[in-house]
């Protein structure tokens, strides 16, 4: 076993663990780290990497093949420049990194130690390796099937991956500013903010930008619960102050989602994810096709038709799609059906058991629907494998559409029977209350607790053993362990699961709660506890994800708003069937019906002139925009009459 | 008088036109043209200018302070990357000019005559004087209120127009291309499309976009009268008939949208404005404020207040909107009692001639309705100036804003009232056919025989002018002579008033054809005509125009948009009121408004799916699109990475 002693510099600083299956053959994981440490010049990453040594616990079954990668600062630096981060100026603009003027930049000081935050640099290693290709090798070094060419990328954990030599990459976690960090999160019980930066700072701009969302999110809810709450206590059931609460309903759901986009852009700005431009998209790992040149790049890499694509969305996606949402509806008509049961029985004998009986079947039926989410989620990520998607952003919007349109309907279609169908409003608000907290017990139990029980089993033997090999009160684990440890934690899969209960919530809150005007106050509690348990899980349960330089919430954007349209709809229908409007037009059904739409698409209408009107970025970092780009305009002008002078 | 024989080059091409006032005093005209001929090195414009000489028919008169300005090839050249034209490179995709790899571009030849077209030139000298900028006068030479520090724009039509010292600044026709243009486009009669590059190539991209957008729209609506015909004709009355012209009006008014918001971009990225980027736009003309320096540039400029702005567009310009709007309806309600009178007149002695006064009142509606139009349109403007924007294209906006929700109320305000209050059908296809047809012989009138018939006059006596002084038969007028013709034209205002015609008459056709199916058919008819007679006047009624490089119609693209969506729910509205649906439905009129109800929500649904599945660009652009974006970043890191080997 070849240990790297050779590049041995004393500074060197653990980033990211590759882990290699324990039987590689030597002369792949040699020309693998030879690749790796090649300096750029010579076509290679230029990074610093080390076999991880057997851990104080060593056992003849661990995995021998664990490799820390690491890079000196101005390889970092470099790199920082290559994949385009913004940092703050000197003037206070964000401008792009480059390394002949980073003594301009605010934070940078001395050499540049620290300039960089843990995860760019994670970032910055991650996207070093995915980026270094292939020279003249023809396959992997003693994996004749693990086939190259020149200019394919290598090291990505893609194409290792499906060729079963590479286990998995994954950042480190840092001891230090772990503690740190989970002290001022969600240890110290106190009434303030989210420490965003300092989210952002260690798990990179995608996860902060998603519990700045929920925090939002959260505080826009409390003005709605708090109105909620006396029509909830003294019953208040008036035709005007319904309609109040329906159209501050309306207006809420847009201006929150609007001013969402001005502090998502602020935030963007100052994280420099807002203006910097996305490199070229490379294919997604399971992407096959026939070998060709791709019309952008003309580089050799796999093709794929887009009709054979289409076809296979519209004739098999689609149909499997309609097929579920009509198996949902079949379940929802048991549930009524067991509904209308426990309903006979209690009116034959009503009892204490057979009142509990009354709310069996919402549960019931709360259980099934999250079994079935969980189902078709399986579901829809292999049909959207399937579909072969050449790009990781297609196949992102593909997922979340396939899975949104379900999950609406799996979660609302009972909602929207009771409302519309069977127009029995005492009803409707139980079942609301029921599929809500029996939906948010369930989510927090899968989400937090059963990864942290799995989690702590882990962690407690680990300590164990270790405390066996040496003196005990020494809780430090050592290098080692503790990347072992890490390397056997879950995979965090990303804030997707996240988003989508927030969505549902949303729906909760928007479409029905003028029905149920204490759904707020719940969803609050729920957010409340769900910042904490996010916060913890993301802390100790899962292994650190790689950051996720995102510059706003991307397509969930736009589910939102989209369930906010939807909610102007029902709420005007809900308003419009209630019996204290009806009685406003005692003679005539039609001229209800007639207001009721009327006013339905002057609200529409409201909505969107508001989305209109308000401008997505702030003014203040529209003109710090505006002058960056004004500035490059000037700068390559002048720089043409320089050259034009040098001329003449 | 000082000649300007000094620059005098044998191939001096004069292509735009600088008159001054003519008691311009010497000193003033010394400095500008010497500002105008300093090489670009020396913080001149590095032009040609060179004074008009009287013509043969001088008069004492005539305005002797006319100049021309032109420029050498290699100035025109350099022009062309200051202003970042984007032309085709010799591999067939479209780049960026550049002096540096002139050679590398598809029609560059010899030494580059030929390669702009002459619009492009007339623009590029355009810009070249508007970004002239003063060094270290205090005020124009001779005229010390004409106030100048460092940096400010001097030539700019702006600043000396307001100072009462320019008249204007014009490009000239070029009489043989003119000839070979409005032969191509208009004089021979013949079935084929439109010479749209070679207008783009006379006249610039946005007056191209217009008549692509006329060719377009009236292709569009081809099948559209195709299907109305034999709905007239035979006078089909059937419920499902009636739905599937409604259902077909809605698919048609989505598609076409969408459909022409690709053939734009194509024609764009063929002209190279799609990728062109847009320079920092400069205060518009009018705009005034206290000097401050400008947060983006930096620049010593005029500052207004948003706040102040906002103040006058909420108390000021929206009350007086609404109260046109009033006055709009107040008119209305005389026109339905003058047409109340006129059917009792008819109703007591029906003769031929109390029939066609049947038809008076709404011809003096439409009348009455283009008079107000036109009004309101100066109000606009005026109040739109106050308003004090600092950008011209928020000026347009707002002004645009603000004339279309007028001539949209002014125009369907009382079909909407016949249709949805009145409730009658026979009147509102009567009102609807008296209105378009009024409206399209009016407008023809007022914008191409009246301003031709008064050109024809000028144009007339001048030529009888010159004959007065050369030998009889020489047809061609003498440059001194055309000049002073063109000076003397009307000024074409640009496309608004166009695309506001075609905006009304696509409303007349959306919102009510299945009423009036001839609709689609007139339209058609106009819209032959209207090519003819807007190529007729832009070749010579009107003075030429300087090219604007547009990527796509603007602001009208949404107008257009917004109109369709009224277009669903009007149809809606209207299938849902006709007898024949009403009578699937003898019961209950509740169920029937519920079904139109759902219907228009799923077709409004069904509309904006559309709009987000039809992609804005076609796939072959987006590919050359992303391949110049990923080729410069490739560049880009090549020279990083050479500099790295350098410095290592």
């Amino acid at each position: 076993m070849q240990q790297s002693d050779d590049s041995g510099a004393p500074s060197f600083n653990p980033l990211v663990v590759l882990e290699l299956i324990s039987d590689t053959k030597e002369e792949a994981i040699a020309w693998l780290l030879s690749r790796i440490r090649t300096p750029q010049q010579a076509g290679g990453a230029g990074l610093l990497v080390e076999q991880l040594g057997p851990g104080v616990s060593a056992e003849h079954k661990d995995n021998p093949n664990l490799f820390l990668v690491g890079a000196s600062w101005e390889r970092l630096l470099s790199g920082a420049e290559d994949v385009g981060l913004f940092k703050e100026y000197s003037d206070g603009s964000m401008r792009g990194f480059t390394c002949t003027n980073k003594h301009n930049f605010k934070d940078f000081q001395g050499d540049g130690d620290g300039f960089l935050s843990m995860a760019e640099c994670q970032y910055i290693i991650k996207h070093e390796l995915e980026t270094l290709r292939a020279k003249d090798e023809t396959h992997v070094p003693g994996y004749s099937n693990a086939k190259l060419y020149p200019g394919k990328s290598i090291i990505s954990v893609r194409r290792l991956l499906s060729k079963g030599i590479l286990i998995q990459m994954f950042p480190l976690h840092h001891k230090e500013e772990l503690k740190r960090l989970s002290f001022s999160w969600y240890k110290k019980f106190k009434l303030s903010l989210q420490p965003l930066d300092e989210i952002r700072h260690y798990y990179g701009e995608g996860q902060a930008l998603y519990f700045g969302f929920l925090e939002y999110f959260t505080f826009a809810l409390v003005p709605m619960a708090l109105f909620g709450v006396p029509y909830y206590m003294f019953d208040w059931e008036d035709y005007d102050k319904y309609v109040a609460f329906a159209v501050f309903n309306v207006v809420w759901c847009t201006i929150i989602l609007e001013l969402w986009k001005r502090s998502s852009a602020t935030l963007a700005y100052h994280w420099g994810t807002l203006s910097r431009k996305k490199a070229f998209e490379e294919p997604r790992p399971g992407f096959h096709g026939v070998l060709g040149y791709n019309p952008v790049t003309d580089r050799e890499e796999p093709l794929y038709p887009n009709a054979k694509r289409q076809l296979r969305i519209y004739l098999v996606s689609l149909p499997f799609v309609l097929l579920c949402l009509y198996l949902s509806l079949y379940v929802m008509m048991i549930y009524f059906q067991m509904e209308g049961w426990a309903l006979s029985v209690h009116d034959q004998d009503p009892s204490f058991w057979t009142g509990v009986l009354l709310y069996i079947p919402s549960i019931i039926y709360a259980v099934v629907i999250e079994v079935m989410n969980l189902v078709y989620r399986y579901a829809a990520e292999f049909l959207t494998e399937w579909e072969n998607h050449r790009l990781e952003s297609s196949y992102q919007n593909h997922l979340v559409l396939k899975v949104l349109v379900f999950n609406f309907f799996n979660c609302f279609a009972s909602l929207f029977y009771i409302a519309f169908v069977m127009q029995d409003m005492v009803l409707l608000s139980q079942s609301l209350a029921t599929l809500l907290i029996t939906s948010q017990i369930l989510n927090q139990f899968m989400e937090a607790f059963l990864p942290y029980w799995l989690q702590r089993r882990r962690n407690k033997k680990m300590i164990r053993k270790v405390q066996k090999k040496r003196t005990p009160g020494d809780k430090e684990l050592p290098l080692a362990e503790q990347v072992r440890l890490e390397a056997d934690m879950s995979t965090y899969l990303g804030t997707f699961d996240d988003y989508l209960e927030l969505f549902l919530l949303f729906g909760y809150v928007s479409l029905f709660s003028c029905v149920y005007p204490l759904a707020a106050v719940l969803v609050v509690l729920n957010n409340v506890t769900e910042v904490y348990s996010d916060a913890f899980k993301m802390c100790h349960v899962f292994k650190r994800p790689f950051a996720d330089p995102a510059a706003n919430i991307g397509v969930w954007q736009l589910a939102f708003e989209t369930m906010s349209v939807i909610a102007v709809v029902t709420n005007c229908a809900l308003i419009g069937m209630s019996p204290q409007v009806k009685a406003y037009f005692p003679e005539s059904e039609t001229q209800l019906i007639l207001w009721t739409v009327a006013i339905e698409h002057g609200l529409l209408a409201f909505k969107f002139i508001l989305t209109f009107l308000i401008p997505d970025v702030p003014k203040h970092i529209q003109i710090k925009l505006a002058r960056l780009e004004f500035e490059s305009l000037e700068a390559l002008k002048k720089k043409r009459k320089v050259k034009e002078i040098l001329e003449v």
